[in-house]
């Protein structure tokens, strides 16, 4: 009973922000510990808490970055990220939201009800247009029921979405692995439980994760382009194309259920006020600029490295599904089918603008139009706390902070390894935190030798920023952090900020 | 007569995007004509029109970047190349349109006073509240008057300012070089004149074009700190502080002549429709802004780089003025005290993002509200051009994509050279020319031969745009001429863009 109060309480008079900022961190928190206490297969690995409170945020904000090579990490810590991953993925928060701010509405109609028959009892006392009051009163409370069931039902139709998704990534992930046997060798090699790998793999894809519990990612994976590509589908479904899924999931609901509230919810999406139900011209041009941007990059990528080192080996269809892999996963998930230090400079920046970008991001001037007016009247709210003014500098200018603070942080590195350390590599990093993509360039001891050949160094199957400084990781897991919640600066979740 | 015509027709039917635009290409390409029919001093050196075209470019859009040897010139190329930037700089092309406005306004006005003097014919005729209507109808043409008038003073006080500049600096400049041997010293083993010098050097500055008569820059003068002082306040009177100085200097003048127009100018800058005259809180934050960042870089600048070899040889003195001379350059000047390839990464990513700012940005949120409340009303016009929603692509989109182009077209030296080709001195001479600033980070055959010892190579001392192909000169020239036109595009041209 105190804990629905407390739950009621939190709901209406906690500012969402500060509900997911307190969801993140004490869960960060929580897993960083839970990853210390669970011992590595291998008893030479200590890890120490910095790496480990990295691996946690990295996962929980579905970032994908590691300070770790993944394959000394034990069955139960590779279990434990997925899980974080799993609460941490966009559809997962998001459900909750649509969860939370149910019970908030229903609270919310209760008080109007109560307000609305004292006010029907007053009136009936005076005789002048009571009726029409009554119904206008009438009106109010069948549209809030409508609104709060129709919140109720949106909430089980993405419940079915997550399930669905999940059963059938796990269960189709699982028949490849057993069948083509290309695949369970590589496993079977590494020691990797094959369903372990399956269920880690399809929340981390759906999550837009990005941790592979493989040391190559899914490099190792390149010519399954099988695999691949029902990746691909996860990937799209978990997060840049789920506006498009989730309405057409509705839709189908709808046909087979011919329920009201479903019907309405397509018709009006806006009255849901949930970020991924669009209307159908703004579901249709952000599908659009998603498809346009992966096409674009795929047949960039291809023209600009066909016959480069990056593809080496591989026939032209396993080309093209590679460096479709990337495209779609450079949006968000940040799975590698390549090394991205081979990448050529003109498609890596493409990458890192795509990683900038965030899911939420439109290229059609309609569109923006729409949202404008959508947002527009609450423009003028006074409610903001520095907290949220801080998250609403001009984004660009805060990771250009973040940027130039990593340099400062990396000052010597930067000297002495310029080939590693290049600076573009490090904006590279700060991007994939901050969009929570997890793409690194890596760290290669070949290019270091190629000035300083007399220096020992060791390759390590970790990102970058394993091999940065404590004060860097520090910055980058924070970097992941502020990426995470960004969405409450930038304009899309401006309204709703505003508005909660 | 028929130029009068002309002239008329042009100012008041065409937009101004197109006149600048036009002015800009006539004058560009008549001055790279110019620059091919002058020889060079030296006979073993025949330019080609590529580079002279660019040289044009550079010097008419105030950007200041080379793909020659300024010293190879000869000294009637140097006289184009300052009459250009002179042409070109932001003072004297904001001259020309205030008097081009007058023009149009004194047209305008024409037709109102006819029309008003045949209202009131008319109006005689029916004798109801005719006496009100008279009045009002003068009110309106003695604000016209006022307005129009107001123009010309403005016209005649930017004048005044730009000659007083122009004469000062170089009258300094001259004495300087006269009583100070070492600077002397310097420019007579070079073989150039001293007058010539200086009235390069005053125009340069001024204009913030950042062409120096020199191979090296301002960097053989960095001993002479007095030099670079005087530089400083030449540089920001002619682009950054210009705001801040014509105030100050309609202040003195309506101060000794008590003009009641410059008074009104003073009391709502907004009439007059002037980018660079603001209220005083306008002003204020500007300047703010301004200096604000000048002093930021230049201690972010001494505390990396104290000890570091970008300053090597330099008393403590020195050194703080040759980074507040970069600090004061970064923004739109782009002269060089120091080799900007040896200061550390963090504060060369600062500079990236101070060349991108355009001279108007303003971090005061007080400021924006003001300036949104003057765009607002005008922003739902319908009457732009193809042109100009090119323009109207955000910006840094703009400037992503001219540096995959120049990514894309220089890729075979980004692969074999990626100590001087690396992605971010791409990106730095990209910016440098959008931003039309001219710093560049140059090329150095020690980089080169670190990972090629057997290649030769011959170090030259201009930009390192210098050493791109054909295709690269070009796009950077394209680059540089859409930066100058950028302010239609910008917050801060658009309202006057719509109503142009
Ligand atoms: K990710
Ligand atoms: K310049």
């Amino acid at each position: 009973r105190l804990i629905m109060f407390m739950y009621h309480f939190i709901s209406i008079h906690v500012h969402p922000f500060w509900i997911q900022f307190f969801y993140f961190i004490i869960i960060d928190l929580f897993g960083s510990l839970l990853l210390m206490v669970l011992k590595p297969t291998d008893p030479d690995f200590k890890p120490r808490y910095v790496d480990m409170f990295f691996l946690s945020t990295s996962a929980l904000t579905v970032s994908g970055l590691s300070t770790v090579t993944m394959e000394r990490l034990s069955s139960s810590q590779i279990v434990i990220c997925t899980l974080l991953m799993l609460v941490g993925g966009e559809v997962f928060v998001s459900m909750l939201c649509v969860f939370c701010r149910s019970a908030k509405t229903s609270i919310a109609e209760l008080t109007v009800n109560r307000v609305n028959s004292v006010r029907i009892e007053l009136e009936t006392i005076d005789s002048v247009s009571t009726v029409e009051r009554i119904e206008s009163g009438t009106d109010i409370s069948v549209k809030d029921f409508l609104r709060t069931s129709s919140l109720k039902y949106l909430g089980l139709v993405i419940v079915v979405y997550w399930v669905f998704f999940h059963v059938t990534g796990f269960i189709a992930c699982l028949v490849y692995l057993y069948t083509i046997s290309s695949s369970k060798e590589v496993l079977r090699g590494k020691g990797i439980n094959l369903g372990l790998f399956a269920f880690s793999t399809t929340v981390s894809s759906f999550a837009n994760g990005g941790l592979i519990a493989t040391n190559e990612n899914m490099a190792i994976f390149v010519r399954n382009s099988g695999l691949l590509l029902f990746q691909i589908v996860l990937v799209l479904a978990g997060n840049t194309l789920f506006p498009l899924f989730l309405r057409g999931t509705i839709w189908v609901i709808k046909c087979f259920t011919k329920n009201e509230e479903l019907d309405c919810m397509i018709k009006s999406p806006k009255d849901s006020k949930f970020d991924h139900l669009l209307t159908n011209l703004g579901t249709f041009f952000r599908s659009i600029t998603v498809l346009g941007m992966i096409v674009f990059v795929t047949t960039l990528f291809c023209s600009m490295d066909w016959r480069h080192p990056v593809f080496n080996g591989l026939n032209s269809y396993q080309k093209v599904v590679a460096a479709l892999f990337i495209g779609v996963n450079a949006r968000h998930a940040g799975e590698n089918s390549v090394d991205p230090s081979l990448i050529s400079p003109a498609v890596l920046l493409f990458i890192i603008f795509m990683m900038y970008l965030p899911s939420s991001a439109n290229f059609m001037p309609l569109k923006e139009d729409e949202e404008k007016r959508y947002v527009e009247p609450k423009d003028n709210s006074r409610g903001i706390t520095i907290v949220t003014k801080f998250l609403l500098l001009p984004q660009v200018v805060c990771v250009i902070i973040f940027v130039i603070v990593a340099c400062i942080i990396e000052r010597r590195r930067l000297l002495l390894d310029p080939l590693n350390f290049s600076t573009l590599n490090v904006i590279f990093e700060v991007i994939s935190a901050y969009g929570n993509v997890g793409i690194s360039t890596g760290y290669a001891c070949s290019r270091l030798q190629k000035l300083h050949p007399d220096m020992s160094c060791v390759d390590q199957p970790y990102s970058f920023v394993g091999w940065w400084s404590d004060g860097g990781k520090l910055l980058i897991a924070f970097v992941m952090l502020y990426g995470r919640l960004k969405k409450f600066s930038a304009k899309n979740g401006k309204a709703w900020t505003l508005k909660g």
